[in-house]
């Protein structure tokens, strides 16, 4: 068995190798660049952000696993062979740090810590008066794995909690809504949202004006899926208006967030560098050998994404 | 039925004689300056931070009611009349605000996101990598109805969750400790620890350089509870040399904070201004009017504390 690694950072590629090599022995781990050598040798590929035509090279793969949860950046390689099975890496500790991250930033808003921590700059014993959690609406757009436990996790903090998502789900105690005509329903009121959405050629910039002039005046908007989702601008502009008070940012257009990228210095959008649910190595290197392992057994794991659908 | 109201706030006081006046149709409402005409009358008091001897001219007191969970700041009266039943204003709305406090200012210690902002304000793009919540420490000291909520409200989020009192407690999903023999076992690898005792003659600066000394290296610390349990310069000692990384405080000696506190501008402290669990004055009202609705029917009620405990 020989598994080609990738990704963009030529250190972290040769961490991983060794890694996974230390994970699955009696295989044989390589970098793409050592794997150009023999390239039918190569029957598994593990990528982040693979550069388009690197993967067409290896005709006799069987599986892609994408070092994360999401597919969109193995899909967006215009010569991605076609019918091979792409393995996302999700596991508890990934549903963990989202859940906390989520938790987090939504306690936030809702306390509104911004202006409380303004408030102590200016040394101004300012009481900030909030509702209490059962009166806050907050929406979590897709019901994924990541996005169910987030809901779930925000219905347990005692949050009034909505879900939507592109078909119907269920989540206890969570109030739900699915498809383009549950749409309006979910953001009607909405005073905190978190996308935890897919990118997919339907969900690309969703997060847009006319999605923002349908929350609740003053909402909060936590963007912890892909950069893509967001319009920029139009969040810029919603800002400008009052529409949208605050944003959370984890995800950009552009990784790492460039140095003289506005969003860094705007008073009312928190930046985090794409650490909402990050896999530490140790524990995505065990997700990844253990899948694999499934795979060359049973030619399938619990993981395969949906290519069509693009999760 | 007469009761008289006092808070140190002239418009506050008003504000609550009317609103309990409303909510006690039949009732007499006065402020205690307006009591004063007729002492003997009064037979309920409703108080925040009473001044010394101001009860004791009400000598047919039956019940004195405290506006918030503790009653130390009624205790602080030396001339306290004796035997007369405290009742203290608790309820869900309470519980669920310092579960949100505690939730948020727990995830924010466990993520780091001081330096998280810190790396935002550089336009530095840095990853902050924490251990996922299960391998995280947190403790709670004081297991009464704020504490053992807001336990089970970390250990609901995942979190390694530890619980300290007086006297045995259970708490599912908490590790629960008890006593002076106790609090050792309670402190060693404790990383988070959140503040939730009761004021009292025992727990008075028991959050100290010897308390400090026994958590992990680099914990953080959340005082919610009242600032007198907390030894100011022991912590400042702490934080200048590592021991404790960052500090959360909601209660001060002196409230409000002074304009010229060190603790506004101590890059390791935040300082919120007794918001953790506020009761919004119209909550707080419906459940102050009906505890003295109970208590003049059967002669006690739910809440009445334990004057000698002090809590």
């Amino acid at each position: 068995m020989t598994v080609a690694v990738y990704l963009p950072a030529e250190d972290k590629t040769r961490w991983w190798v060794d890694m996974l090599q230390d994970l699955l022995p009696g295989w044989q781990v390589q970098s793409f660049a050592e794997a150009a050598a023999d390239p039918d040798a190569v029957e598994h590929a593990v990528v982040w952000r693979p550069r388009s035509g690197d993967l067409a090279r290896f005709p006799n793969l069987r599986a892609i696993v994408s070092i994360g949860a999401g597919i969109d950046h193995v899909l967006e390689d215009d010569q991605l062979p076609q019918g091979v099975p792409i393995i996302r890496t999700v596991g508890q500790d990934l549903t963990q740090r989202m859940r906390e991250y989520v938790a987090l930033h939504v306690l936030r808003h809702h306390r509104d810590m911004p202006r409380q921590l303004q408030a102590q700059r200016d040394h101004d014993w300012h009481a900030i008066v909030v509702p209490v959690a059962p009166n806050r609406v907050v929406g979590v757009m897709g019901l994924g794995n990541l996005g169910a436990e987030a809901a779930r996790t925000l219905a347990g903090l005692g949050f009034a909690t909505r879900g939507w998502s592109k078909s119907e789900k269920q989540v206890e105690g969570v109030a739900c809504f699915a498809g383009a005509e549950g749409l309006p329903g979910f953001l009607d009121g909405c005073e905190i949202l978190v996308n935890l959405l897919p990118l997919t050629d339907s969900t690309r910039g969703i997060l847009n004006a006319g999605l923002f002039a349908r929350l609740a005046p003053g909402a909060c908007v936590i963007n912890c899926a892909r950069g893509a989702h967001l319009v920029e601008e139009d969040l810029l502009a919603a800002l400008e208006s009052g529409q949208i008070k605050q944003a959370t940012l984890d995800v950009f257009h552009i990784e790492p967030l460039p140095a003289d990228h506005g969003f860094w210095g705007h008073p009312a959008i928190t930046v985090t560098p794409h650490v909402a649910s990050q896999i530490d190595a140790a524990t995505g290197g065990r997700i990844i050998a253990q899948n694999l392992r499934t795979f060359a057994e049973t030619g399938t794991c619990a993981d395969v994404a949906d290519a069509v659908r693009g999760y």
